[in-house]
């Protein structure tokens, strides 16, 4: 039971000695999926959070810039994404950040747990999962490793929005999956992982760049601030199936809808996000 | 007492609802200052820690971010900084990072709680307290404000190492600080200050930024990464005396030697600290 004398703490799956722990107003959820323990809780300070597996997934009051930084950064490596593909993301954020997007015309979600889809739009309907509804979403319930196994040259821009690798998001993140991908992708397309924090995991990030660089020919790495992750920060794999892709620089202007809509994104914060404190640049720079 | 089950946690002070744990090995020393609560412990994964009426200050993983950024962006925003006035930092940090730099020949640190500065020296003096015997310091045990009032046109970098402004370092945070402080810095001196979290502390940062505005012709806003701080982020004021002064660049490239010693500063780090998340630009820029 993660939550005592009202306060909820993270349990230390891959940070040992530390944990962020939230002052609980009201828990809202808690049960066991197929695949996961579920929480769902009102937080003092931070809205409405939801746990899985004990690590906290989405709050309210900071999920727009993981949602944001994941999404913004891909779509706009690409000069015109029309067909998105989103592994995982079930809170439904990363969803609600291309649906911001007129040029998309297809979305198709690949989510193993429907429940975590029912869960997130029950409670962050308003918020987190709001767009569950647009007309160009197909929603399916798979393992996304032998879902895109068999797909030839389909998307423009892959999001693999996983829970870490330990346990069921083990295999997101393994060359194997990574080629899978690829194949899946058109010819220009672009792929971003989560990709942990430089400060937590920086040789698991140098073993996945490795993975990454054998399959395609660009690949960078950049990272957003968000103060309920581990340490405040959290990483993203970005790759291209283009040689010489500089991924750094958007390739194009948010349009002045999107813009206005985001909180986090901007072009300066997107090339901004590749600088790596020195001690992270050393190990993500490509050999 | 903030240690239960062998974990501590951060007070909330001026973060409600949230707090940072850390797993603790052994408490090294546990007292009360003229001025406030210290307690120092071993971590289990972040090395010797150093709280400051419950707030972390100081462990060994993480400080070099803090102490790096706050100390490394005003030294390499000024052409050639000879004499450096530390403000707080009785733990050593910005002494030993502003020591790296031979060209430096005048280091003044006005520290209020000389207690701070000789259990730093016990606990960290192998880390982060490592350069009180540098023959170019000269340590006073004052009030900042009372200390530079009647000084004019010393020093050439200022950097005010304060803790949070609730009770002692309150004042370090007016514009009438600030004023004294401009009077004692020499034309083109640099000052940094450490700004709060724009995750936490928004309207904060605008109403202190409009005291450094009133004060220096040329403000900006940076930030670092920092998993110990709360949200796992920390700002900076920087500030010259200089109009037009454009300090998200550095004026000159790290000395080779310097550079080599630095964990998470770089040109480019520089550079990329000074972009901020959208929602925050808004606040911070300047009107």
């Amino acid at each position: 039971m993660p939550i005592k004398d009202g306060w909820f703490a993270e349990s230390e799956v891959m940070w040992p000695g530390q944990a962020m722990m939230l002052k609980v107003e009201e828990v809202l959820y808690e049960g066991r999926t197929d695949f996961q323990d579920v929480l769902v809780f009102r937080s003092a300070t931070y809205g409405t959070v939801l746990v899985l597996d004990g690590v906290i997934q989405v709050t309210e009051r900071d999920e727009h810039a993981y949602q944001e930084m994941i999404t913004q950064i891909p779509m706009h490596c690409h000069p015109d994404p029309q067909n998105v593909l989103i592994v995982g993301g079930g809170d439904g954020g990363v969803l609600r950040e291309v649906c911001r997007h007129p040029g998309v015309q297809r979305i198709t979600m690949c989510e193993l747990d429907p429940l975590v889809v029912s869960i997130s739009k029950r409670y962050l309907g308003a918020s987190t999962a709001s767009a569950f509804d647009d007309q160009r979403l197909t929603l399916v319930h798979a393992d996304a490793a032998q879902f895109v196994k068999d797909q030839l040259s389909v998307y423009d821009v892959v999001i693999v929005d996983s829970s870490d690798p330990v346990g069921a998001a083990e295999t997101l993140f393994t060359a194997d999956f990574y080629m899978s991908l690829r194949r899946a992708m058109r010819p220009g397309a672009i792929m971003c992982n989560q990709g942990e924090c430089v400060w937590l995991h920086l040789s698991l990030i140098a073993e996945v760049l490795k993975h990454c660089r054998e399959v395609f020919p660009s690949v960078d790495y950049a990272f957003t601030t968000i103060p309920t992750y581990p340490s405040g920060q959290i990483g993203f794999l970005i790759c291209s199936t283009t040689p010489g892709h500089v991924l750094r620089q958007p390739v194009r202007e948010p349009e002045p809808a999107v813009a206005a809509s985001l909180k986090y994104y901007s072009p300066a914060v997107h090339a901004a996000a590749f600088v790596l404190p020195g001690f992270a640049e050393k190990v993500v720079a490509a050999d």
